[in-house]
C-alpha cells in the first residue's frame, strides 16, 4: 500500500518534471533527466545527507523505472498529459505528503533528532522540484509565493514527533493528511506564501 | 570563543542570504532557505566530501537555529538591516576568515592531504555563496571580479600549512587575519580579481 | 595507459569548462573553479553516490593538478585555444569515451547493478558539464539537442554489461569506440537528439 503511494508519488512528480522539460523544448534526454532528478531527487539529497549510500533510487530499480515510464508517456502524449491539469495537481499533492512523512521516518531511523528528521522530511518532499528548477535555470518555483513547501514542513514535523513519541501508525496518517489538506485548500483558494514583511501604512 | 565567531559567521552569511531572498521579492519559504543554505551550505558540502555524515549542521542545534534567526530577522526588519551596509560587510568579511581556517583543519582532521584540505577550507568559506547564486539563477558573485575567495583560498592555505606541520595555535590566528586584511583592503581600495589575461598593446 | 587518457580527458573537459569561464567574462577565480568542476564534477558525484569519499579528486593530486593545468593554458592562451575548435572537439570525444567506461567500471566495482552502474558511468562522463552549465546559469547543453550524453549513456551499458558477464578486457574498448564513434558521426553529420515527439501533420 505504501509502496504503491510511493512509486505514484514518484510518477507524478516525473511528469511534472518531464512537462518542464517539453514546455523548455529540452530534446529526449533533457525531458528524461528532468523527469529522473523530480521524481527521484529529494529522496537521493536525503540519502547522501544521512550517509545512506548507494541511495534508494540506484538500490531499487522500481523507483528509476517508475520515473523513467512517466518520461516515456510525457515524451509521446504530453498535449493530453497536460491537459489533465487538475488531476496531476492532485496526485502531485499526494506525492507531496507521501514523501514528506516517508522521509522524515527514514530520517529519524537513521538516527536525526527531531528537528533534523523534520528538515530531511521536507527536503525529501520538496527537493526534486528545486534540483528540476535548477536545472532550467529558474528560481525555485516553491520559493515563488507558491503555497507548496509549507504544508510539506507541517507533515514532516508531525511525523517527526509521531516518531520520536513512538505514537501509533494511523498518526502518520494524520501527518500526511493534514499536508494534503493545507496543499489543497492552498490550491482551490489561491493561498499563497507571503513575502518579506513590509509596514503598512495606516 | 571559537564557537561565537563560528556562529557569528553563520549569522551574517544567513543575513546576506536572506537580503537576497527580499531583494528578489521571495516568499517568507525563499527567504528561509537561502539564509540556512547560504550560512550553512559551505559546511554541509565539505562535510559530505569528507564523509561526515549527517553534517554538522543537522547535528548541531545551533547552526540551523542561528541561520534561522538570521531569516527572522531579515524577514520583519530588512529595511534598517540592508542600511548597516558596511557593518555587515565587516562581519561578513569575519565569517570568511573564520570558516576558511576551520573548514581547513576540518579537512585535515578527516585525514585530508594539504592540498585538499586548502580546496575544501575555501569550500567551507564560500560554498553558501554560491549554492545560494545558484538557487537564485545568478552566476556566482565570487565568479565576477569580487575578490573574496581568494582571500579565502590563502587563510586556507596557511592554516593547512600550520596544521600539517603542527605549528603552534596562534599561528591559525594569522592565517585568519590574512584572509581578513586581504579581503578588508579589497572592499576598502574596491581591489578586484583579474579576468582572463589579455595581451595589451604598445 | 588507461590514466594517460583518463588524465586527458580530465584536460580537455577542464579546457571546455575554462573557455566559458572566459566567454562569459569570469574573474581567474571563476575561470579555475569551471575547470575543476568540469574536469573532475562528473567523478565526484559518481563518488558521493557510491559512498567514497574522500572522492579520488581530493584523494589523487594529479586529478585537480591536471585540470588546474588546464584552467593555467586557457588563462594566458584562451585565444589560440578557442581557434584549435575542432581538435578540442575530438579530444573531448575521447575523453567521454573513457569517463563513460571508467565510470561504469568503478561503480559496478562498488557493488552497483548492472542498471545503477550504467546511470553512473553516464554521470560521470557528463555531470561535470552540467555542473559547469549550472554555475554559469544557463540550461544544460547536453540537453538542449546536443547529441553528446547518448553515446555516453550507450558506452556505459555496454560495459556495465561486459562487467556483468565478466567479458574479456578488449570488450571495454568496444563499448569506448561505440561511444566515441557515435559522438564523432554526430559531430560530423550534425545529428541531434530528438525533441519531444509530436504528430505529424498527413
Amino acid at each position: 500500500m505504501l509502496d504503491v503511494l510511493e512509486l505514484s508519488g514518484v510518477f507524478t512528480f516525473a511528469l511534472t518534471g518531464a512537462l518542464v522539460g517539453v514546455r523548455k523544448d529540452l530534446d529526449v534526454l533533457g525531458i528524461l533527466v528532468l523527469a529522473l532528478v523530480t521524481g527521484l531527487g529529494g529522496g537521493i539529497v536525503r540519502d547522501l545527507l544521512i550517509g545512506h549510500v548507494p541511495p534508494h533510487a540506484l538500490e531499487d530499480w522500481p523507483l528509476p523505472a517508475t520515473a523513467t515510464a512517466a518520461a516515456v508517456v510525457v515524451y509521446f502524449l504530453h498535449g493530453p498529459v497536460q491537459r489533465l491539469g487538475r488531476s496531476i495537481l492532485l496526485l502531485d499533492s499526494i506525492g507531496l505528503s507521501v514523501f514528506c512523512v516517508s522521509g522524515t521516518v527514514a530520517a529519524a531511523h537513521a538516527g536525526l533528532s527531531v528537528g533534523a528528521a523534520t528538515a530531511l522530511g521536507a527536503v525529501t518532499a520538496v527537493g526534486g522540484g528545486v534540483i528540476r528548477d535548477v536545472l532550467t535555470a529558474e528560481v525555485p518555483l516553491i520559493f515563488r509565493g507558491e503555497l507548496y513547501a509549507l504544508p510539506a514542513l507541517l507533515g514532516a514535523l508531525v511525523s517527526a514527533v509521531v516518531e520520536e513519541a513512538d505514537g501509533p501508525a494511523p498518526l502518520y496518517l494524520l501527518a500526511a493528511a493534514l499536508c494534503l489538506v493545507w496543499r489543497l485548500l492552498a490550491v482551490r483558494r489561491g493561498w499563497s506564501a507571503p513575502s518579506a514583511w513590509r509596514r503598512r501604512a495606516w
